[in-house]
């Protein structure tokens, strides 16, 4: 993976979720980079299958899990916010679950972008984890809400764009670096205002 | 993929689970021969993200989708069986939901052979869906108890084991044989007791 930049957090969005044996090797092959040739700064994983599905990616040295919380899609209405019956929905089960596997220094969550009605909520379930938060550009997410109430007192916050820069304008990569000019000015600006 | 039988039901045991855009380009990929050279007959897939991360692979003419329900590993009681206010487990509101949204002749859901305690009730949430059963072999279920409890009027079950018989015996390929002989004549006994 020579074309990968070391100098940039990189994020493998592969949302992997298997049980342990296979999830074992999965961390290998994005991690050890004498396994597959990958090494990946981190790896999305997804939680249905719990705990041995999840904690083989964990405990890597300087390595991150980014674990499905509360996603940007519309499909994050069917399962994730269901509620038991003292009123805990599931994505807040995976997080106080999650945070029982591992530290805030090796496991984020994806929060999108798209739930900013719900982003004060889980920074209390979650005062130190970092939050990876799609949905900003292509599927609608305001960067401004994101900011305002997913900060905490590291940022804790990695904002994607994806669509929105790559399919920007005329597809060129004069477009996307303009859409990406933009969105960076924006969090810069975000950033003057409540870490001033 | 010159070397996949083409008269062998084959399933790429992907578990994937992303939003919409991406699940389409990942349903492309196992199905469209067109796409990536891959004609799979089935995926597995993973529901935490809901309806649009999930249909981009239904519909596709002769596929299945076989959708994680009640897995067999130590890790789906964390979240899988979690009850609502009205007793309703996860998994249960996940195979309700899934057959909304694509019909028995194209739906198939994973019930680990470790949970034959839940089979009957499985069955009588599904009772025309093919359901894939793994954990058979290394990971202990019993293969009498999945035919007892999960067959339906079609047998209705894929069972599978996978390390049981790869890494059987001295991991020759004669072992393997054997240990696959082995569970074939174990099944043929049962399609005996069940199917006269």
């Amino acid at each position: 993976m020579e074309y990968m930049p070391k100098d940039v957090f990189s994020i493998a969005d592969a949302k992997r979720g298997d049980i342990g044996n296979t999830a074992t090797k999965y961390a290998q092959t994005f991690f050890d980079p004498t396994c597959a040739g990958f090494d990946f700064d981190s790896v999305t994983v997804a939680p249905y299958m719990g705990e041995d599905s999840v904690s083989p990616f964990l405990h890597f040295s300087g390595k991150w899990v980014i674990l499905l919380a509360l996603t940007s899609n519309p499909g994050s209405t069917d399962f994730q916010q269901l509620k038991d019956s003292t009123g805990i929905t599931l994505y807040e089960k995976v997080m106080r679950k999650a945070m029982e596997w591992g530290s805030a220094d090796e496991l984020m969550f994806v929060i999108g972008a798209t739930r900013t009605d719900y982003m004060a909520k889980v920074r209390e379930i979650a005062p130190d984890n970092f939050f990876l938060v799609p949905g900003v550009g292509a599927q609608g997410g305001s960067l401004a809400d994101v900011a305002k109430f997913g900060m905490n007192k590291n940022i804790g916050l990695l904002v994607n764009s994806s669509r929105g820069i790559i399919y920007a304008g005329d597809d060129t990569s004069v477009s996307a670096a303009r859409e990406a000019k933009k969105v960076q000015e924006e969090m810069n600006q975000l950033l003057d205002i409540y870490y001033k």
